[in-house]
């Protein structure tokens, strides 16, 4: 079907094979840098690098210099003392999660922030406590240091209260974390990161939530539960709860639903109104310093029984070394709080370095929040990352840099300091209602579900895998798993692909699925097979099964029988009853045929057909001497499409090789079409390629080797009105051909010939 | 350059776009199995389905149907009594390996054995102690009931002896590993063991050949070294070695050396003459009958305080139950040995069924390991797998069927029964030596380190990683760290591959890298981007960093850019500072062109630029007024070719289709060439589509999409010399064209239009 004015293809030039192709067209000499020219490349120094190196280690210098003073400082202040006092709220709030003294989140809201103004690469994140760190740092404090039970073993621990072996605790996994945050960006693997995907980090704080809510259960009901950690500690928790669901303090339940609806409608409206109002309404704020008013006013903790935060110390503690032996014990479940610090800060820095089109760096962030932890650490501090929901208030109250941080770390410093004790009467509940209310977010990540399982299953899975193992293993062993999950997805995705045989759409050089058009047409003796995917050693033998079923006969057991006919004629003539005439094989006697097979030599069946000793080689699709029968092979040639191979490993490599071996022994000609490159040298240096194996098996195209292929296996006449439409291509010269030849400057046939 | 008789390759065809040639070709109806509809085959029975069923579970019923009696016995009867002995001697010597009294090793070669006669389905491993599984099981025997110190706080242990309690855990943790086997089975999950490739399986076998190696050290110095296990096992156990090198038993040390030497020559010949012996010289039987007599004869035990074998008890011992309590403490452990066992026996069984020609079950194998290891357990075995060594025995000396296995059986039966008393003064140095010997092939794939090091980077680290982890960290914990390594090797290769800009081989329609090629041509305005593999969450960032790269400029930027000078424009054309005239605009004033940028909305700045409110459309690229500078685009057009993306995940869509929509508001024209059939339908499915990005951006063939930008955007002049090349084809009527188009069968272009 023509439409008017549709455009033409039409191309003439010589049908390429890799070789010929290589031969015609000189390639360009690219010398490919060894690891040791990456290596010297990374210690060479001179002064302009090391310029830059100084610069990119203190990212203040550049921005500090471009400070517009005049425009950016109104923003800044506004935005730094909003961020304050949310950070100060948040800071009590999120304590609880680490199960610490509440005034320890204060601190956690100052040290790091300083550190960060110095070291950090974006200017919009609000450093400091984030919810699921807290409680990971909660899971490891009540590990070793149990609300009923005894601490563990840890020199150290004498001589200190339940508190502070909780906070040494606390600062010393803190301590590690920045360590191995330090680390890692020294050795520049801020990559890292990239393996945790948006699926997997959406199925993991949804579980985080989950952690959060039923942690802080305990706080809105005013139950007494001991913390618990390690696999199952949220059911353990809820069994407990649950237990003692009758011994709830009504009083904080009131308080604890009034905040929670307050708070969550005013954010809905501060939502629905963001375009028309100046600044969010700073509701938890407000609603925290009523609470704060009415609880001291009617003295609800001894009225009421209420669990109220309590007396908060004046100023900061003199600093802290960090205890190896609690390194050691907590070596594991730090780890996983380096990522998830790192990662979490990362993902939000990245979305506002985007939208406000700065450059932010992985590798200083890791060494700035590795700094800002150490630091931290020694003065008593929790990891630190960022919490969504800070950062986005200090962006959209206008922040323009970190100075907007500095200030907000200025603020909590003020209540530190001087009117922490107007914060005393004010009721955990609050802090719980207002951590439960700020978890909507996450747990709006539910509606994932569904979304993923229309779209992509194996997403779907990453996401049930994690967020379920990470609810129930506890969120470091989640983590891992959900890793695990992650990676083995992509593996899944390219072990069982759909292999398709393909056929040629008439009159064109497209090949497609056989089975998906009518009008296709496949040449006689001639199979086309596409592989998918890239091949390694979790699917190579799934294509040879699926090649196998393609061919529709297998290569290996032909080959034997070959083999065995072969023996077995060899023998027949021996003993004479078997005869060479110029017609062909003649049966002299039928006598003693049907003799055992021979089993022995297994091995010599598998070694290329050898007609030594024999007058002629046999043809094996025709009628063969004294009833021997050997399987019939219709397909002389075969074609594998490479061209969505983007790599092969060694299992693929050797797994490959081997069916090509197979095939060539029974006489099959072997194609490979579109190969990669890189892969084609790959092959090369891998000593891919032997006697039987040979290079010359790989074409440019697919059809140009389905035209060598028609060319040198002409079809059968009958045949002859379909394959006018390939083999006319083959035969007709373009009369622009030679013409086109010249131009390129080549040099004339004559000249060569 | 033009060969003689070189092969034309003409085609004359439409342009097409995945549109158009879906419009001329009509597509087969092929209705995709459903998840439902797979389940509901899975559960369908019929006679047919459940006979089947019945007797692929027990494949007995097959084979010995075809029982050659005549054939086959002797065969089977000659190699059932040379691997039995040989069974016998690895059974006690294995027993070591597992801290096990060495009797127990005899059971294990005999209950599991039967039950695989029945319910296996290779024909040619001998099913037993595997060593690998017999040191993972001595590690859990040895954390449970270690050699000095207290055995674990377990119920059922009271009233027991330590070897008893050593022999409850073994079978209860066997028993765990058969009910995981049948569990796995049952499931039809065996295609599991695919992802343990042969690079780790041989990185895993090292290690587990050290582990052995240091574990009989002790017996062949005849030294007392408790069981350690857990990290680090291999160190702690040879320091204590070292350190107590001086109460080295030297009778001991010169038995093992005598018996190692002369094995080891023997097996060499055994090797080198294989063809001419009719059987393989059973060395190891030999030295043994040798030793027991010689120390008998000599009292070694008295006179040299050597270690033996001491009482083996005549017959079996009554059935046990597992012990409840035990599989929640291996729990843990049992998962990898169940996996190792199963995936040894599976590949060496693999490779007889290849060699003879049979097919063999996966899941089946599965199963029948599952029962065999649960009814040895309840006789006091040990988990069975199969030792390579003893396997060849059985395949060597000509088994054909299970025939043989259950001989061998009967002969370790006959031993157990009646004879075992004869292997009394069996020095254990004797066997730690045989031991030690057999390790040769395990310690010799050392060698594919270098061998992979050459031809694969990342298989020779997932290999070392492996090895490095299974000896430092214990098999269990190595397997782990291995399978890791391994699934993020094949991430790795698909993480950052070498992404490359194509350009025209001129005169072809060929396509290559632009840096490899001197000939090559890429028309003005037009880049082709060539993704070498899959698009998922760890490489999309990747690649959209390289396509800014080769673009030269970053869209998002760009956009921002000019969405700002419009607002600019329109500023200053409010105020009537600006004004269009016929030639364009017209500054009228350059008073307060400098104004600060306004950066409230930084949202909008992201939309498709709108030219709203303003008398013409902006071109970019020209002089644009009041001094307002935009980064040039000079890219009008950009080709994707997707030809090697084999699937793309929930992250690379949503990153793709940003990049997409970026690209085209700064009026970059978008081609994705060569999409796999099945993507384009995922991304249909995932509502890619919408008003910026369409599916008619989408070519068939990379020459395709270029042939149709060449038309819309014609070259410029001075470049006609160039572009001649590739336009000329454009315009060009292939007389044979609409012969051609006829005799498709397609309706003539006349009778539609």
């Amino acid at each position: 079907m023509m439409r008017p004015g549709a455009k033409q293809y039409v191309v003439v030039r010589p049908v390429y094979s890799e070789e010929s192709f290589a031969e015609e067209h000189a390639k360009v000499y690219r010398h490919h840098k060894t690891m040791l020219d990456h290596v010297k490349q990374y210690f060479t120094c001179d002064a302009k690098r090391a310029k830059n190196a100084a610069l990119s280690l203190l990212p203040i210098i550049s921005w500090i210099k471009t400070y517009q003073i005049k425009e950016w400082l109104v923003n800044d202040i506004v935005s730094g003392v909003s961020t304050g006092l949310v950070a100060v709220l948040q800071g009590l709030a999120y304590c609880l999660l680490a199960s610490l003294p509440p005034w320890y989140g204060l601190f956690s809201a100052f040290f790091p922030v300083i550190i960060y103004f110095f070291l950090g690469t974006s200017r919009h994140i609000s450093v400091g406590p984030f919810p699921v760190l807290c409680l990971m740092i909660g899971s490891v404090v009540t590990r070793l240091v149990p609300d009923d039970g005894v601490a563990a073993n840890i020199t150290g621990f004498e001589d200190l209260s339940r508190d502070e072996q909780r906070v040494l605790v606390a600062s010393s996994v803190t301590f590690l974390v920045g360590l191995m945050q330090l680390a890692m960006g020294v050795l520049q693997v801020g990559f890292v990161v990239m393996y945790l995907s948006d699926t997997l980090v959406s199925g993991f704080t949804t579980a985080a939530a989950i952690h959060i809510l039923v942690s802080q259960l305990k706080f809105v009901l005013g139950q007494q539960v001991p913390g618990i950690s390690g696999p199952l500690a949220v059911i353990y928790t809820l069994e407990i709860i649950f237990n003692q669901i009758t011994s709830t303090n009504v009083c904080d339940v009131v308080i604890s639903l009034v905040i929670m609806v307050v708070v969550f409608i005013v954010k809905e409206l501060n939502d629905r109104f963001k375009s028309k109002l100046p600044v969010p309404i700073p509701i938890e704020v407000i609603m925290t310093v009523i609470a704060c008013g009415v609880s001291y006013a009617f003295d609800f903790r001894t009225r009421y029984g209420i669990d109220v935060v309590g007396y908060i110390p004046k100023g900061y503690e003199p600093p802290v070394a960090p205890n190896l032996h609690i390194f050691q014990e907590t070596a594991v479940d730090a780890f996983p709080m380096a990522i998830v610090g790192f990662a979490v800060a990362f993902s939000v820095a990245k979305v506002y370095s985007v939208k406000h089109d700065y450059t932010i760096d992985g590798n200083q962030e890791l060494i700035a929040f590795g700094v800002s932890n150490i630091f931290g650490a020694s003065f008593k501090s929790f990891a630190a990352s960022t919490a969504l929901s800070r950062s986005a208030v200090q962006e959209s109250t206008g922040g323009k840099t970190q100075v907007a941080g500095l200030l907000s770390a200025i603020i909590v410093m003020i209540i530190t300091m001087a009117i922490g004790f107007l914060l005393d009467p004010l009721p955990k509940s609050v802090l719980g209602a207002v951590v439960i209310v700020n978890l909507k977010g996450m747990l709006m990540q539910f509606r994932d579900i569904p979304y993923l399982w229309r779209r992509d299953k194996p997403d779907c899975v990453v996401w049930l895998a994690t967020c379920i193992a990470s609810i129930l293993l506890g969120l470091d062993l989640g983590l891992a798993v959900g890793l695990g999950v992650e990676l083995l997805s992509v593996v899944l995705r390219a072990q069982f692909p759909r292999c398709s045989v393909l056929a040629n759409i008439k009159g064109t050089d497209i090949y497609k699925d056989k089975k998906d058009y009518i009008d296709i047409y496949e040449p006689e003796g001639v199979k086309t097979f596409r592989i998918p995917s890239p091949i390694f050693f979790a699917n190579i033998e799934f294509f040879r099964s699926k090649l196998v079923e393609a061919l529709g006969f297998n290569p290996l057991r032909v080959l034997r029988k070959r083999n065995k006919a072969l023996r077995k004629i060899r023998k027949l003539m021996k003993k004479g009853y078997l005869q060479w005439t110029s017609t062909g094989f003649l049966s002299t006697s039928h006598g003693s045929m049907n003799e055992s097979e021979d089993e022995s030599n297994m091995e010599e069946l598998d070694l290329p057909t050898d007609f030594k000793g024999l007058p002629a080689r046999i043809d094996w699709n025709a009628e063969l001497p004294a009833n021997i029968i050997v399987p019939r092979v219709d397909i002389h040639s075969l074609i594998l499409d490479f061209a969505a191979v983007s790599f092969v490993d060694i299992s693929g490599l050797k797994g490959l090789k081997t069916a090509l071996k197979e095939l060539v022994r029974v006489e099959v000609e072997v194609y490979i079409v579109a190969c990669d490159p890189y892969i084609l040298e790959k092959l090369h240096d891998c000593g891919f390629f032997d006697d039987e194996v040979q290079p010359s098996m790989f074409f440019l195209t697919l059809h140009d080797a389905m035209l060598h292929i028609l060319e040198k296996h002409p079809q059968p006449t009958e045949k002859k009105s379909d394959l006018d439409r390939i083999t006319t291509t083959v035969t007709v010269h373009h009369p622009g051909r030679h013409v086109r030849s010249r131009d390129r400057n080549a040099p004339d046939p004559e000249t060569k010939f």
